[in-house]
């Protein structure tokens, strides 16, 4: 990893002078000061990219939730904990050629989160009111500084291609990258994924491989759009 | 570490031929299948209490959920997800001298988990339903296959001492080791703890110290115990 980041720095990879940013890992929603919703997501998929990325000469801006792996060396890092934190600091990044926007973002967050632990007081259940969160990725594609490309993720568990390009429409990006995360595929937390790339122009049934494989091609297909 | 699992093996420590149990690190309790509730532990005090007791001699079997710090060498290893394995994890256990239930048990679970991710369709918010989980304390503390010591954890956010020693009459357990975990303090997911000891004679106000001093004289004060 030290040797792929400075082999990034020396060389004249395709995306040398392109500034990619990143999105990767959960994020956490407080319920109370011990207690909170979080998406299962490793972060694996979100580092292995940013590496690929670096490889190619990028530079990697890399906003994340709190995640099991750690992050690349060699990229601009920036940790957040919310949906809201992390839409902060994707607003804060400037000058960006291309999104990735890995993360699994919460959708809601919890309205009325306690200052103090909640108590098993014998009042009853909590009652959990919930607000949706800001949809980074809507966002970023309407916004006026959008990136010349913008690449959304879609974890599915049934309807994968038809769920993920009627996302592709709904949000507004360029590409998503879409994968069936059901139990039983072991895509989440594991080192291998099965995607389909969507695009304006269809659908890409990629073949089942390594995390870093699907970087690496996806890194190669950037690198070739932004010609 | 490996060092002191040998040890633990050949030595003759004051908690030889004892059996203890130790519960450690949060549970998650499923949403759906990329959603959970999960509560904020590291396992590193679970974790530095195992280390200590194999340090006397003991021979501990430990039980964890999903944890940030990894289960020491030397231990009977059984890992879970939600309360509800837990406490058929600590139910199959037998013969057990000493149980010390440091793990952060989720107090609610989802009742209307959907076995297919939920989504942000337009229907409105998502209504999770809670059911109570069973305290796993209470019922080993109650048990007719009581283990001799029963050591229960408190984290609080305020009311330490009071919250703490109702908690120990509520549950029936013989000692609880109260700590404050208000966001403040840094103690949850540091290295560090500040504890009071709370048993059937009183309260002993521990200063701050490393989670592995905790765990060091708790376990000196267990071997105390049984003599």
């Amino acid at each position: 990893e030290i040797v792929a980041s400075i082999e990034a720095a020396m060389n004249n990879g395709p995306l040398k002078g392109r500034h990619i940013l990143v999105t990767s890992g959960p994020t956490h929603e407080p319920i109370d000061p011990v207690r909170y919703i979080a998406n299962r997501s490793s972060g694996a998929q979100g580092s292995a990219i940013a590496r690929a990325l670096l490889g190619l000469g990028a530079r990697v801006t890399f906003v994340t939730g709190p995640a099991d792996v750690a992050a690349p060396i060699g990229v601009d890092l920036v940790e957040v904990q919310t949906a809201a934190q992390m839409l902060d600091a994707v607003q804060a990044v400037q000058n960006v050629d291309v999104g990735i926007f890995a993360a699994a973002v919460a959708d809601w967050r919890i309205a009325n989160a306690s200052a103090q632990k909640i108590k098993k007081d014998g009042k009853g259940l909590p009652v959990l009111e919930f607000s949706e969160n800001s949809d980074i990725l809507a966002i970023v594609s309407a916004s006026k500084t959008r990136p010349t490309l913008v690449v959304g993720f879609a974890a599915e568990t049934q309807n994968v291609i038809e769920n993920a390009t009627a996302k592709r429409k709904r949000k507004g990006c360029d590409w998503i990258v879409a994968n069936d995360v059901s139990p039983s595929t072991g895509i989440m937390g594991g080192s291998e994924n099965d995607v389909v790339l969507i695009t304006a122009d269809g659908s890409e049934d990629w073949p089942p491989m390594g995390k870093d494989q699907v970087a690496q091609r996806l890194a190669l297909k950037i690198a070739e759009a932004l010609g």
